[in-house]
Order: structure tokens, then C-alpha cells, then sequence
């Protein structure tokens, strides 16, 4: 990098300062900050790939700790979810083009239409901005479902970008992350059950559960706990999908017609709103109801 | 994407889920999910080369509106700025390898060690690691900072990476952002004073200021408000750098002598901290001063 | 980098190379290409993104000069574009996974199936051995096309990688490409009529051209030098797209049935082989004719 | 994407083109083009980090194949290492701003400078043209070095780029290059003694130099076929280094004097050319005296 005259100059003054350099100080840092800008040219281009869909997929950091700090409930604590599902609707609220979101434990993917060109689809934008949405709102929600138990930390969420050229990848993707919540859910009911009312320590249970294919724990639970898995909450075995609906809203307004008194009527307005599934995604049905989540592969 | 004969099933067993299917199920979404794992090969690498520095830069998104609504003092809010800095240094204490970070109105900037190797230097990881961590960490600590103002939305900021080869390279970066402040101060400064004590309307202020150069602002600072921009706070003209320090604790500690009684003793002990400075960076005394924030270019 | 205390060791071995240092030499030798194979830690993974086209084009480097140094005919030279096909054609057989190439004057595009695993999709392998192949190719049978004109100096072509998620991106990247050849050779048409035939200078001829639209160069060519456009050869107005066809091979093969004498049969064998178009890939037809060059988008 | 009313209308009259639809087929063609055109918003910016060194390394494809076809002296055969030389004298004398290269067996390295902006540093029109001018250059002189060997089918070389941040990188890359041409020199040196004059096969060759070190081979060679392996070619043991040289050219030249006859007179130029040299780089001793190759660290 070429050194200027100028900058020897900018240095002995910028580390001295007399008040009558004023002027030349504020020259030098003018000239210093064009000399310096050179430097924005090593930030490189990371736009997506057009006509992808762009997955970004947050994970909480060090979440078994955090859920042992804050006495989180085993093996689903509702107010953890809740407050999961709150923090990924403002995600989906503040940031553009999200059509739908699917979370489940300490993860939640988000992804943005295929067409898509917010932030001119640069994928350090669009994570840093769902990372950062997420957690503010993580923390910021805290209070309204954990009343009783403070927030001892600031929890810290990673994420990532992964492209999907077509639906079936997307579709296959999201089938992904809800067989994995199955599996995860199956074992951690089982898990837990053994440990709080089969009265296993926690390595007994795992003891007791290594080998098992998932019909095992569905009889296990059935047979020693009386748990029928699939009475489970859908919210637990399925998690938990976001996606834009509208709701009506009634108010009321005053109106004042030309030949009478001034009354109220009843207004109905449809309003945009993130509505909460926790249905099955993997099959055909979901999508089938939903067309226009996808858009077409072309 | 090849479809398998027992997707069709699958499906089926997934939309209707009768109880008696559980095993079926179970053993679908197991065969499910390794069906679904390819998935995951479409995730890039985004390693970051090797023996450069990795900046991780933050910027406050749509500030100015934020700023408003929370009645934020202008020029600048000490209140806002010390938030900043707080986050930034959760950012430090809870992430590895970062060796000095420096912020300035709504933006910070983390510098990773060239030698480092966390999360592989995955990019998408440590852009999102540093968001996460200062957004959670800006909402964590709002009430510490602005007692009477409630916080009334979360905040969210943007990031990026970019790389630097070398320490001219790291050194010119830093020295671009603190040359942007005082560029930003000055102005912004003049520009309050002329609204705030001169009973300019904001358009009349703007321009005034108009095509001046810096110079030009602080006579008009001194000679119109008596201000001496030299002697403005340094946090404000040169913004905040924070950098790993030592400080000794002192505490007691019980010791019991073999040959002799209880006794409470004094103890002294180093820990690593953060530690915060205002001064100029861009000239080469504040280096020379800490040799080991940067490590030699080979 | 960490420097090792063997390596002045070394240095000093390798500078002066004493005979009876062979032994030191050589250990020294493999100690460091241990010690510098982190070097290797240094390149970046390029993987395409899976399910995707990839399009490899290649353009001639200052072509226009290399055709006036080889007396290339004017519009269109056959001998230079049999060449390109034959070029291209190596490509083909030589290379893994490529459905389909286009080319026209100095261009050629060779698309490899979305669904390829050839070199682990690494973007840098697949261009480069396209452009390899291909230039090596085109030196190597400069002779079968050009028996009177010797090749002067080697030619250079460069290249890209371009990917595209679904079967319309991809249709619509070969038709921007044809269409651009039709545009072109219009005009090169028009233009070297004027010259050749109308006895114009090429600033003349430049100028005559100038805002006409392609209706207005047919009516010229039509017109002043009895030229239908259309009659001109279809490789020169649609360019040449390279196909995998199958091809009856005739042979004689000697038998010798087990009551009879040894006698001739002819026998005939399928051979997969590159075919020659020259027809519109815009419109449905090619397409429809052709079902197993695009793969399904999913 | 989205289809435009216009492209029926195109599709079928580029279909049937008619004679009398020029008109309108040219105009089609010409919207087409712009509709056509935005896959190219496709690409994908691949520019290089700024200040770091940029090295494509070329490998032959199949290279051990090519040496059997075309009857390659073992363990080294001058014509191929210097053909290599040539085609690589080509890639330095054609394209811009390569400082040095350095090969040995079927690959060679070039090394652009670290300010290098030759085709905005994007790193796939640099190994492409790099791979396209050394493979058609290969063809191209051929016949120089082979004068009895015909070329039977066009070779093909992969590349790929790497970069290098600091100069002390770049220098263990170039050691590291060179390390292996002496291990594998070595190794091969011994094994073709055997063979060719040990009478061994190879399978007893390789059995009979596993797990030796390189002392081992030295001995080896001396006490069994009296080879002192440090007096074989240093091109052979160094590989080979190219770099920018100056030679002086003498002339002649036509001078007339005013107030004379003209007369010829001898005339010295300087000319900037590629030079060759097999001399070990991994010492301080090659860049102390050739200072111009690197640039400083900053």
C-alpha cells in the first residue's frame, strides 16, 4: 500500500492536537479518511444465487446450559416455545419476503421467496439481520412468558445460508428438520418419562434406550407410562410452522351521513397477519392447502 | 430429486396418522429423514482465508428512526454510546479471538486474531455469533443505561465480513472508520449547535453547513458557540476502541498455617479484561504502545 | 507463521549442498514439505451448488485481431467455425456429464447436467478443463480446417462458470445466446454486403447501419443485393448446437456357425456420438424433440 | 419467471420463418434478446481478495497416460520439461502481471502480483486464461521439441487458483512445490535405476524402496549404480523457475548525419524477457538477489 507525504503530517498532528492545528487536523482527517477508503474494496460480492430459495436457519448457542440456567422444563417447556414462536413472528414482521418459517427446540429456519431481492439478496445481510431481529426479540419478549424466572444472560443464536434451486428441495429441506423433530421429541418423551416418573437416572435411561428404533419407545411409553405418543401435543411432536394468513379485525367507526346524526357502525377489516401451525409438512396436504407458499419451478 | 417407492407411504401414514400406525410411522420418519438429509449438501463452505484479518461489522438499521422514538440526545447520547460499548464488550467476553474491536455512532466493529481458527472461520458463523451477541446484549442491558426510558421495540443490527491481508491493510481500516467519526462528529456538532443554541430550523442548518470544509466548522463552532471542538469529549471525536487488559483484583483469602492459627490474608489477582479507550488510533503511538493487538505479517 | 528452529538448518543445507550432506539434505527436504504443507490449508472449496446447470462459456480473446492475422472470411469464415465445432466436439467426448454446448462466431457454451458429480462440482476444475481441452483441441486440428493458412501464434479463450437453478433459466440462457448470434450476424451480414458488394468503407458502411432496426437491414440486403436473409446457411444465423445421438455403425464381422464354413456377416452397432444442429433451441420444438437434455425441476 | 404475451408470437414465427415475417422475426429476436437477457444477472462476482498474491497451479490430466502414449524418457525426459518450459515462457510473455512461475513434472504455478488488477482479479478469468494459453501453446510447440514424435491426441491441464496473504505464505508455497519435485525426483530417480539398469520389474522396484527414507536412496543410487544423485541436472532435482529478466539485443541501425553519408551503426537495447533458472528457491539466498519478485508485507 502506497504511503502518502500527507500521512506523516496526519499522524503528528491527530496524535497531538494543539487547538491552532484545528484546521489543518480536520483537512488531514478529510484527506485521511479518503486515503483510507481504499480499503472497502476487499468486501466481497455475496449475493444468492437468483431464483433459489434462501434458507437461513438460526441454532441457539450452548442451549442445554442456558435451559439448565433458566430451569426450562424436560422435555418441552411451553414457555421456551412460546417465546421461540414470538421471537421468529417479529423476524418474520420486521424482515421482508419471509413466506414461511418452521422452528422446533432451540432451532428455527426461515425462508425468504426465491424472488426475493432484499438487501440485493446478500446472504451476510439477510442472516446477520435474522440473527439479530431474533435475538433482540428473544430477550425482548423474555418477560411476557418467563414471569417468574429472570433472564440471568444475554443468549446468543448462530445462523446460516443455505440456497434451494427448486420446491422439492425446499419441501425436502423442511421434511428434514420436522423428521428430525420427531425423532428428537419421540426419544426426549422417553427419556424424560423414564427419568421423572420411571425414577432411571439419566444414564440408566439412556442405557435403556440405546438400540431402540422408534416403535420401541412408542411401546415403552404406551405399556410402562400409559402415554399414547401421538396424544402428545402437536406442538411438541410436529413444531411449530409460520406462515401469513389474514385475519378479520372488528371496530367500530363513526360515520356521518349527509341526512342524519352522526353514528357508530361495526367495520371489518382484513389484516396480514403470521398465523402458527403445528401440523405435518412433510406430505402432500399441507401444500396443497397452502399453493402459494412455493413458487413455480421456473 | 429421486422419489422412493416409500415416500408414497409415508405420506400417507404422515396426513392420517391413526394410532395403530405408530410403528409404521416411527420407522418412516426415520427412513424419512435420511431420505431427506441431502439436503445438507447443498450448504457452501464459507471458510475465510487463512492468515488475514477477519472484521465482523455491525450497523444499526433504520437508527435514526430508533433514535427518535427513544428521545435520544443529540449529538450524541451518552446513554446510547455507553450501551453500545457494553454490548460490544459482552461481545469480547463471550466470543473467542477477538483482539480489539472499535465503535462509533450506531456501529461497532470486531476484529478477529488472523491466527484464529473458531467455528473453522466459517464466515456465516462468526457474523452471526457477533449480531446475536451485541442484539441480546443491546436489549439485556438497556435498563442499566436508560432508567427512565423503557425500551419499545427490539433493535436490530446488520453485519458483515470483510478481510484484511496485512496490518497496513487492518491498521488503514480502522483508521477509515475513526477519520468517518471525526468527519461525522464535527458535523454533527456543528450542525446541533445551529439547531439547538442558534435557533436554526434543521433545513437552515443543513444549509449553512453546506460545502464547508472542516475547517470552516469549527470557526463557526468557536466564534458563534464558544466551542472549542478540541475539547469536546474524546469519546465523541474519536470514538471507543476496546482491547484486552489486565487489572488486579484484590481480595481475602483464609489461610491456616501449620503451626498456627486462622487468619484472613490479602490477595492480589490478575484478571483479563476489557478495557475502553478514546484516543486516536489512526497514528502509530497508540500501536507502538500495544504490540500485541496485531500479529506480524508473515 | 510459526518459523521452526530446523529451518535455518535446512536453509543452510539447501544453499550449499555439500556431497556428504545428501543425508541431512534429505530428511531436511521431507521435514519441510511437512512443515509447508499448510500452505495447502489455503484453497478456498468452489463446489457448485447442487441442482443446478452449469454453464461453462468460453470466448476468444482478442479474436477480432486473430481472425485479420489468419485471413478469417468475412461474415463468417466456415473453416474457422468447423474448427470451434471440432473444438467443441473434443469437449464433449473428452469431458464428463455435458448434455449440451452452443456455440457461434467466438463463443462456445457447454452446459454440464444438474445432476453431475464430475469432480466434486468444483467450479475451478470444471472451467478449467473446458478451456484446456478445447484450446489444445483447437491447435491440434488447425490443420484439418485451415490446410493453406499455417497458425501464426496460440490462440487463448477464457472463461466463466454460470449456474442456473431450473429448466426456464437454463432454455433462456441458450436463447439470450442465440439470439445474440442472430442479432450479430444480421448485422455482419448487412455490413459486409455494403463493403464487399456495395463498395463502402467500413465507416460508410458503419454509418449506414446506424438506428436501423433488424426489418430495415433484411429490406437493405433484400433490396440492394438480393440477399433473403433467410436463405442464408442456418449455421451461420443460428449458430451450432451440440447433441449426444446414437448412430448405426456398419461392419463386417467374420463367423463360423458350428455346421458350416466360416463365412461374412454384416453387422450393425449403435454408437453414442456427438451430433451437429443448426435449428432455433428458442421456440418448444427442439425442446420437445430432444426430452432427455433437461432433467426435471425437483 | 415470468413469460411475456410476445414469446408465442416469437416461438412460432421462429418456428416457421416464413420469408415474409423477416420483419417481425428480427423484431422478436431483438425483444427476445432483452427478455432473454436477465441470466446474466446469474454470474456470479469471483474477484479475488485484494493484496494477496494469486497463484493458479496447472496439473496435465492423465499425465502418466500422455508420457506412456508419446514414449516419455524415465524417470525425466528433457523434451517434455521443456516443452512445460515453453508453453509456460507463453502464459508470462501473454498475460499481465505474473512476477514469477515455477514447475516440475506435468505442473507448473504462476504467481500474479499481489496489486495486480488484471481483469478486476476475478479469479475465473485468470486460470482460465492461464490453462487455455498453456494448453494451446503445448500443442503449438510440440513439433519444437518432438521432432520425431507426433502429437496424438490434444493434452488437457486443470487449474485452480489459491491465495496467498503474506510473503512468507508465498514463499512456503513455492517450497512447499519444491520439496516435492526433490522427494519425488528422488523416489523416481531410484526407481528407474532399478528398473532400467538393476534389472528389476517394476512391482520389485517399488517392493524394494518401501518405507526407505531419502539417505536410503541416496546410498542406493551411489553404491549400486554409482550415481551421486546431487550431480544429476539441477533441473531435475530443482525443477525449473521463471522469471522477468533484462538481455541486451545488439543491432544495427541506418543513421544519416546532416552533414554526411549514411553509415550503419551498432546499436544495444534492453528487452525485458522471460528467464529460466533450476536453482533452489526454498533459501534466503534466490530472493536476496532477485528483490523484485515480492512486495513488501503491508
Amino acid at each position: 500500500m502506497q504511503r502518502l507525504i500527507t500521512q506523516t503530517l496526519l499522524r503528528r498532528f491527530l496524535n497531538k492536537c494543539p487547538t491552532h492545528t484545528d484546521r489543518l487536523i480536520s483537512l488531514s482527517a478529510r484527506m485521511a479518511k479518503s486515503k483510507f477508503e481504499y480499503v472497502r474494496n476487499f468486501e466481497i460480492d455475496d449475493t444468492c444465487l437468483r431464483n433459489c430459495y434462501i434458507v437461513v436457519r438460526l441454532d441457539g448457542r450452548n442451549f442445554h446450559k442456558f435451559a439448565e440456567d433458566h430451569n426450562f422444563l424436560k422435555p418441552n417447556d411451553d414457555r421456551a416455545l412460546a417465546l421461540m414462536v414470538r421471537s421468529a413472528t417479529s423476524v418474520l414482521e420486521e424482515l421482508e419476503d419471509i413466506n414461511i418459517a418452521y422452528g422446533q427446540s432451540d432451532e428455527f429456519s426461515f425462508i425468504f421467496k426465491r424472488s426475493s431481492t432484499w438487501f440485493r439478496r446478500r446472504a451476510s445481510k439477510l442472516m446477520t439481520h435474522v440473527a439479530s431481529q431474533f435475538s433482540s426479540s428473544y430477550v425482548f419478549y423474555w418477560g411476557e412468558f418467563f414471569s417468574d424466572q429472570p433472564l440471568l444472560h444475554p443468549p446468543s443464536f448462530d445462523g446460516r445460508v443455505v440456497l434451494y434451486p427448486s420446491n422439492r428441495n425446499l419441501r425436502d429441506y423442511l421434511s428434514w428438520r420436522q423428521a428430525d423433530c420427531h425423532i428428537n421429541n419421540l426419544y426426549n418423551t422417553a427419556f424424560w418419562a423414564l427419568v421423572q416418573r420411571g425414577g432411571c437416572t439419566t444414564a440408566q435411561a439412556e442405557e435403556r434406550l440405546k438400540g431402540t428404533v422408534a416403535a420401541d419407545k412408542n411401546e415403552l411409553l404406551f405399556s410402562e407410562f400409559n402415554i399414547n405418543y401421538n396424544n402428545e401435543p402437536s406442538a411438541y411432536r410436529k413444531g411449530t410452522t409460520l406462515l401469513w394468513g389474514r385475519t378479520d379485525e372488528a371496530s367500530t367507526k363513526k360515520i356521518k351521513p349527509s341526512n342524519g346524526d352522526e353514528r357508530q357502525v361495526l367495520v371489518t377489516r382484513s389484516r396480514r397477519q403470521v398465523t402458527t401451525h403445528h401440523c405435518d409438512i412433510i406430505g402432500d396436504q399441507f401444500w396443497d392447502e397452502h399453493p402459494d407458499i412455493l413458487e413455480p419451478d421456473d
